[in-house]
């Protein structure tokens, strides 16, 4: 059942030629980069047996594999079933938030093995890579969802995918200037995850006002099955965290501590989200969009410190305090940043990475400059901040304010670069919908009739439904 | 589209200023109570390098953390997305079923670790937690989750909270009593978790017992898509039921035994569920009702003898048994014990979990009882049973004894506790809906317009679509 | 709500007492056998404490559950959730999709288990199971759901469980002459499981031909729902199928090998997938047929080979040819298959298991062919391959040759076992449905009313609404 009115449209959202030739030919380019750079690590390389003895590692389960394949495996749901059902909300864009983030993720961690490794597991000329690399491909796509969270539903396919190619390069920049040249500390990725990413969208989505969007406001709420099915995405959000900011972190005790600092956080964040979610309603009903967002502002905002010595209470102000600043954000600031600052926020990523995201990074500053070797022990101290090599007489406040740069630096990146890749998406060839078409699958999916006709047609008694 | 009928209501369902008040004071309470006695155990504790050394601990996968997070992971997501999902099969609970059982759990937890550190964990002034306390607090909050079964659909948010803040230490106190007192072996917790929560959410059922509830008999059905959405809950329960009955068994061949034996059993209760709920049907159809709950009596009754020598073939027949068992409870015990023992069980919960809570207990007993050195090993028994120190002298038999006592007083302490809370839950201040109002998520939460108004009003003529 | 015209069919689809008495009987068969046959692997006994000193294991940790328990339980979702959600897609067949796989899986494992026992892990009279039985059990009854995807919608529970019992014998022999007789290395299944499971539920569809079955058309396609919840199935199979690939390879870097190539399969075949989805639409919108399953081709296609050194390059091309080769295959391949060739594939498994199947073989094959020591080195050559024992002389291009006869094995035994077994299922005494109540979950299933009525009856005026 096409409806008339989309042929006659000034834009063009034709795919057909263009969304092949860009799939298969950056495929291609995957497939040369690859066979160029990327070969296994040596504890994924058949070699491993001689390297074993050469390494005097005595057991199998001595394989960094163990110690985070199943952190990895978590954190993978996160990226295709947490971020692609939670964007589900929209009634009539379930096809397009679980799908195209399926696309821009496939790609995106490709183009992330790729970035990271000439940054980091670059060594004689390939890119050598374990499951590390692949929690950080997964790490890196993750804030393109993010990205992707704030302008879901006005996109094309294709400008998914340059988008993609563009942050994920910016991300890689992000990270090596953070974790290489000012050696901070973010295993959770407050700062190079959600601060980078959330600002990035943010900026993106501002270049691409649109300020007719309210001719498709009737597709920009939810039905209750939608909201039933966010709610999906938002649990496998907020149930596997804990594998998300422990994940990468060090053997033993520090992915031991990230998880259950993750844990307290994510538990607060759930009462203060609920609590204000009723307090700012005259009704005093509570609101799905705050339970399906703000109650993940936690874990976003222990991904700097979860792995240091913060502490079991901690993680509790810290999510006690980032379920109300994300539920207020949802009631009073999007309104706002979309009539004044011009910023149109589908998902609300400004309320559950932005502000959170700050937060987190501000969290870690103080956390490592507070640090001292009476809590962190000798050996942990040193441990817990690599202060080894020529970091050795890194005071904990040095890094404190390395930390805070971090954070500057993540959103001069952000802006800038978000500034860039809007102003790219801006052309007029990527096949964008018009305003009135937005939020809607079936400019870019063939969508089934029948459904299609409850929602649209469920009064028009000529209608046949689908059985007699 | 507020309709009238609620506003005149004699019941005041109001959640504006006491759900947030209780959720924001608890929280802070929580978190003033973390800052006096919560700690990282020492395998989480950044001091661990130094520990390792005295420990005579040669690797970091040696951390407690590797040998239980995968299992916490999975208990995790049967917590939240198990019962979560479980219960949404009522056509309009879904919010409430997720979003309820999202923040009874998030609040149980904390005060899980708490009360259970209380009386476990404490050291030196301290509560020291580590992975094995965060799946202790998950199991903890399993039987509140169970308890709300019971009385979905029927009690406000504030009411769950109350009732969750009283079963946790309810459920600390009676823990306490078996693994310690009484030196009961209960690592899937067939008595601690699933009798005690059943009987004392029936307990809580009976007392809050509404005459004139089929008032809202027609929202007590479910949908096709609520069917669906359920088996989601249905399923991760089953799949993970293996890592529930293992996770905190002893390292080795007891968490592997525990994970064999409760898949076994989950396997034939499927088989006997089928049979029995197509064969007490006159028209031999299959009830999704069954399907969803009764295929899972086999892991709970399994859960005291799962790490223990009941062998494949035992958790088959103890799995056939419980199909069986739970099906005819469905279609024979259920309406009996609404109408003569005025016991309205929204979800249930005493075939799912009452009944085979009980047999789980008797045939922990029974394997405990009959347990032998040439079975066991001559290690391997002392290992399985903890008979050490001043249980050295313990025989099987008497160690059956303890187990069948076991569930005598998690029974008395379901009752006399679902009584006291019962009894408290009935006061007229917490906001609970009206018995039209039951199983109705408009009460409680906000519901988009138009999904209500395909329900409500599918055929009221004057009614505007979503789209032209 | 019964529709009249059901009773006055031919077929007896009443399954009353039927479908009870297999599922009884054959449960009690299964307590028998394992009675008799089935004991805990040493690993899982409770006299590991003794064995691990005779072993000289220093550490719990080296327990094989540690090395295979998180992989097991990905697996184990894939099965009951990722089958049954990708299943899920017919508009009214929901319960069907995921109720009978969850019958069929339930049974299968056992049968599996005892099957698989027999021929590998029988010592001493006894089958000694531990946590690699169950995920090989897993891997068997998953090639009974590949081919239950041939023939879902138009068979009685019964017939299916009949298919199992057969299948998962056939399996075992299969697997027997692959990996013990012809020394075939097939870890994760792309000739056991994809090939054999596919060309066998092919062969089965084709003898259960119905030339009428266009009098369902109607119910034969999605609806938006049906679509999402299917998403959820495509999901999990994608982002597991790395624990897939891996599960039951060596400890160590084989393990961690199989996982980055499966990976990197995947990455590249989503790619592909929406590329050829696009373009063989003249409207350029992509199909989530396609989407939810030519994108886990890929997966299939490495299955042989991900634990050899493909290197993630190879995994890359292998998975960009295995989305065109699937998704073409839905477009052109299906309807001539159907039309000409009397095979009615409802899922399409021949495009998702069949020629992505068979790929994985060849891929294997040509990968075993082209491994040099140089690659491998001299002792992960011996490991990767086995090349041990009696086999100590073979060669890489001899190994490549028998495992190319492993596919033309499992090929003929699937098509001879196909034949047989839909012989079997062709005689009328199973309760199949009719041709015009294919695809329709209310012949098996007691379906709630009033969803029932939204879809058949949503423009009848004299229906009444669930709620006033």
């Amino acid at each position: 059942m096409e409806r008339p009115r989309h042929q006659g449209m000034a834009k063009n959202t034709y795919m057909r030629w263009r969304l092949p030739l860009i799939c298969l030919l950056w495929e291609v380019a995957m497939i040369v980069l690859f066979g160029v750079f990327v070969r296994f690590d040596p504890e994924a390389d058949a070699h491993w047996e001689e390297e074993k003895k050469e390494m005097n590692v005595t057991s199998d389960i001595e394989n960094d594999f163990y110690f985070r394949y199943p952190s990895f495996q978590d954190v993978h749901v996160m990226i295709f079933v947490g971020f692609g059902f939670l964007m589900m909300f929209l009634k009539r864009y379930g096809f397009g938030a679980v799908g195209f983030n399926f696309l821009l993720a496939a790609f995106g961690i490709q183009w992330a093995l790729l970035m990271q490794g000439w940054f980091h597991s670059f060594e004689t000329g390939k890119i050598l890579i374990g499951v590390e690399n692949l929690i950080n491909a997964d790490f890196c796509v993750g804030s393109v969802c993010i990205a992707f969270g704030a302008i879901l539903g006005k996109t094309s396919p294709i400008q998914l995918l340059v988008m993609t190619l563009f942050q994920v390069t910016l991300f890689a920049v992000n990270e090596y200037i953070l974790l290489n040249l000012l050696h901070v500390k973010d295993a959770g990725g407050s700062m190079t995850i959600h601060t980078f990413g959330a600002y990035f969208g943010l900026t993106v989505t501002r270049i691409l006002y649109r300020p007719n969007l309210e001719q498709s406001k009737d597709k920009q709420g939810s039905v209750y099955h939608s909201d039933l099915f966010a709610m999906i995405g938002t649990l496998y959000l907020w149930m596997y965290w804990p594998s998300f900011n422990s994940a990468i972190s060090e053997h033993g005790d520090a992915q031991h501590r990230a998880a259950i600092n993750t844990y307290c956080s994510l538990a607060a964040c759930v009462l203060t989200t609920m609590a204000f979610s009723s307090m700012l309603q005259k009704k005093g009903k509570l609101d799905m969009v705050h339970i399906q967002n703000a109650t993940l502002a936690g874990g976003v905002a222990v991904g700097t410190s979860a792995e240091m010595m913060l502490t079991p209470y901690g993680s509790l102000i810290v999510g006690f305090i980032c379920g109300i600043v994300s539920t207020v954000g949802y009631v009073y600031l999007t309104p706002v940043l979309e009539s004044r600052l011009h910023i149109q926020d589908t998902c609300g990523i400004h309320n559950l990475h932005g502000m959170p995201g700050l937060i987190g990074g501000i969290v870690g500053a103080v956390t490592a400059a507070a640090a001292t070797e009476e809590v962190y022990g000798k050996e942990g101290f040193i441990k817990a901040f690599d202060f080894t090599g020529s970091y050795k007489t890194r005071t904990p406040s040095v890094q404190g304010g390395f930390q805070a740069a971090g954070i500057v630096v993540s959103l001069v990146m952000a802006f800038a670069g978000g500034a860039l890749v809007g102003g790219i998406l801006k052309l007029p060839i990527w096949g964008d919908p018009a305003d009135e078409t937005c939020f809607e699958d079936d400019i870019y999916w063939e969508v089934p009739e029948d459904e299609e006709s409850d929602v649209y047609h469920m009064h028009s008694p000529g209608d046949k439904p689908a059985s007699p």
